[in-house]
């Protein structure tokens, strides 16, 4: 079978023997957002026609390109979810010479009833899920994901909106005037961590950023590294209360700091490879029987 | 004397008699940012001329006009500081034909030692601490202050970064895309402002201003009066914890928001007229026995 993470900016095929092991991969910056209306089936041609000539008849997707900006819209499945639930949910598009079939993103409620959504995650979650029992799961970036894995599947989750805050926050306001960019800052990283559980709230540690620099406690350089702690140890704060252990699997200097971070608040860290997806779409293609 | 609030983007001088009435008042587009190196004591001049040949000798300025970036920069006076503190830390500027003195702004620490700074929002904060006795005051805007007055005084204060911080994410976000302008929706900010009672944290309540209109649950037109609830109800959670009253002032709109966040969560609001710079002004004034 053939496995695709076919994201925003980029197109990642794996080619998955009968044995579960990716045999090659491709890696090219055609993400969906390049891709123009209707061009879809020749923009996957282009990429993984070798590997159909060859005689590859199953393709799994999975990705943004099952969003409203994608290929086809791929409904969100409810949590709980597997690679059984999610193999059932799969959709298949219309192509000539194979099988396609897109991976749905999944949807979960929090306590107050309100919705949270992924899409792509869930396949990096079901190879984690897979591997390590009853867990707390963290994929941090522009959206990060906090996900409860139980069984093999995922039986919830929340985003946190970590990463674009903070693009937003250190480009678009005054922080943006000392925000200048340069080496990370462990010291400052940590005192901005340890400035989140502090009371105040978050609004109110924000403009804290401001006025130590005013008052000389914080130096330029330094500033960038403290709002990506603050920022951080909010996170953590409210999607780790009272976790002693995390599964974090990102790409390598951000999911250092998040160790940093974890660690600063006495919580142990698995750190995982973060190219995960062949797994997940390799355990998702077992339960369709493509492999 | 005359009182003048220089500020970032206006100048407001205020002609206030024997009395301590404001006898006369003037509007100027002529901020701080406008004013050329070296420029300060012609634009003053400009402004205030006529009434300084009509005999005026003293002039009191506050606002950012004592900022780095404007005429001279004034220390920060540590709280509690009232009219005597304020008028004892005043910095004269040397001025032909007059007396000029200019504000201090005013600095804290709160309970972690971590410091906070205002500039301007002192000389309204004395003004309002002369009618309200014990209070919490609250002043609404780009970086909100959450004052606490007692005899007169401004004993304490927090900044919450609210305002520039919802024009930076439903400007520079995924948020953008669905927070168009239009009108307030009064549903979708108290839904927002109930939002942040919820647990969570706000870097995950964030999110789901997307998640609820991606499910259909918060239509395009709804999703910035909720970012807005949602962001004045974090921080009237952290700045108003087991406050039953507030006194308010700031501008109609936004004022009107914060009261009917307040009275949401349960805490009654005394609004006051948000032009209480000239008040102020005018108890330094007194304090420095100019009137």
């Amino acid at each position: 079978m053939i496995g695709v993470d076919w994201g925003t900016t980029s197109l990642r095929a794996y080619r998955i023997g009968a044995t579960g092991a990716p045999e090659a991969r491709i890696d090219r910056p055609g993400g969906i957002l390049t891709v123009p209306e209707g061009g879809f089936p020749a923009a996957l041609r282009e990429a993984i026609g070798p590997w159909l000539a060859d005689g590859e008849t199953k393709v799994l997707l999975c990705g943004m390109v099952g969003s409203r900006q994608g290929w086809v819209e791929a409904p969100y499945l409810p949590c709980p979810a597997g690679p059984a639930e999610i193999a059932a949910a799969t959709s298949p598009i219309p192509f000539e010479g194979a099988e396609i079939r897109l991976v749905p993103g999944l949807t979960t409620r929090d306590s107050a009833g309100i919705p949270d959504v992924m899409r792509g995650e869930e396949t990096k979650l079901v190879a984690l899920a897979e591997s390590v029992g009853t867990a707390l799961a963290c994929l941090p970036g522009t959206h990060s994901k906090w996900a409860h894995l139980e069984g093999g599947r995922v039986t919830g989750f929340a985003t946190h909106m970590t990463g674009e805050t903070f693009a937003a926050l250190s480009q678009h306001t005054i922080l943006a005037r000392t925000s200048t960019d340069g080496p990370d800052m462990p010291e400052a990283f940590a005192r901005g961590v340890d400035r989140a559980s502090q009371p105040g709230g978050l609004l109110h540690h924000l403009f804290g950023a401001r006025s130590l620099h005013l008052m000389g406690a914080l130096a330029q350089d330094e500033t960038r590294s403290f709002l990506s702690g603050l920022l951080i140890g909010h996170e953590i704060a409210a999607a780790a209360e009272g976790i002693r252990h995390v599964h974090l699997a990102g790409a390598e200097g951000l999911a250092g700091l998040y160790a940093a971070a974890l660690a600063q608040r006495g919580i142990t860290v698995t750190r995982h490879d973060p190219d995960l997806v062949a797994a997940g779409l390799r355990h998702i293609g077992r339960s369709l029987q493509w492999i």
